[in-house]
């Protein structure tokens, strides 16, 4: 599958009086890693995937992290993403947190849904079929 | 277990561009409700309990959350919190979102450590043994 | 003008590494505190006031705060809000953060626009004029 | 004075239901800007920073900021920031967000003490001198 890298600074605003992340700030970084890794193999960014493909976005149903290290502010982080499996309207993204490039610091996993407006509510939300396209950009090695 | 409920509104500021929660915001919510769980319990909230223990804080090894239904600006959500499991130096937290009451919305589970300043190291923390009082007011019911 | 208390907890993540609030959050809270002066004022939630009136938000254009004591978790601080002067299609909130229900902690102001997508131009955002009825529920003593 | 310039993109999560950036987000940034202006002029990051001066952070004691234009998810925006006045105890910084490179924004600035735990008070918080050699490498042109 496709992966992704980014580097993220961890801030004094991410961390607590302990002096360590905040741990639903990894929450924001993942969904931000996630957004990333689709815009890396896609070569657009969300705000145009969400309009060509006229969905609503890509909410999170199930996610699970392990938190083996701490960072505090001044680190620098290395995130690795990708997808781990595609289903009909969900998919699977697993990340992993590395310290010093290669220590692993978090594993996170998510299942997200690729999802419309409903027609005949548009205040709901359902799961629609993911586009071939996007499993093939996100598929490549 | 001693069993903790609360209401939480669903601010503006935490819904994102489909006008949900952004779930990170949950995982805030539910470190809230811990800590609301232990104040309940033991009649005197965090900042007390830390200073009382010689504690950094609970820092989260594992968490975990399946979202079943979401949430918008302006709903009322109600949060139950409880231990499940005490062992030495961690213990599991489950929480319940419950939307109009009862209709179970998101479910999640937590395992955190009490956890200190390293004697030999300030830098770096570590578990150390939880205090059976703590275990007793947690696991009234 | 229309005044509206509210209290509201400090909790462990809205705190940074020196253990006082993470400035940014009181935004947050303040974000917050305009909303729920406008239900209180209105009888109805911010959700219902937007499809009422067809706008997008009440996004912010000006805002500034004066912080004159700094607050940490498990603190319960009061915040008092309230319009200071309605334009067209503009106003002004203030906020007064309490301590102990009366210790002057924060002051802070806000200008912010009732605005609507518009209507040549589905992604752009432009002020319009403030209902009446808005006005009179804000004004109201 | 010393000026760093730096790039950052809109994430999903920095935006609200109306699709543009949530208000307190900026505020989120021009910290770590701050914290970034710093880092850059002093060949060191923030934690290195505390610990050579014995302080325990830079608190803000007052900020304001004009919202001009508005950006959304996805948006790569430019933040300017540089101090414009050191006082005994106390600096001022303004930060400038340009959108495609030049366009202005956001204005804001703030004050922030330079600021240690009292010796006769570890609980509380007091402004002291800043250090010379501070001063030097943020006044560099």
């Amino acid at each position: 599958m496709f992966l992704h890298r980014r580097q993220v600074t961890i801030e004094w605003g991410d961390c607590d009086p302990a002096g360590i992340v905040f741990y639903p700030r990894y929450f924001a970084m993942f969904d931000a890693s996630t957004a990333a890794l689709f815009k890396a193999a896609l070569g657009y960014d969300k705000f145009e995937m969400l309009k060509r493909f006229g969905i609503i976005g890509t909410p999170m149903v199930d996610t699970g992290a392990k938190f083996l290290l701490p960072s505090r502010f001044g680190d620098v982080i290395t995130i690795e993403s990708q997808v781990t499996e595609f289903r009909r309207s969900s998919f699977d993204v697993s990340h992993r947190v590395l310290r010093a490039g290669f220590v692993l610091a978090i594993e996170a996993r998510e299942t997200r849904v690729w999802a419309a407006r409903r027609a005949d509510d548009q205040e709901r939300i359902a799961g629609v079929k993911i586009p071939p396209e996007i499993i093939a950009a996100l598929s490549a090695s």
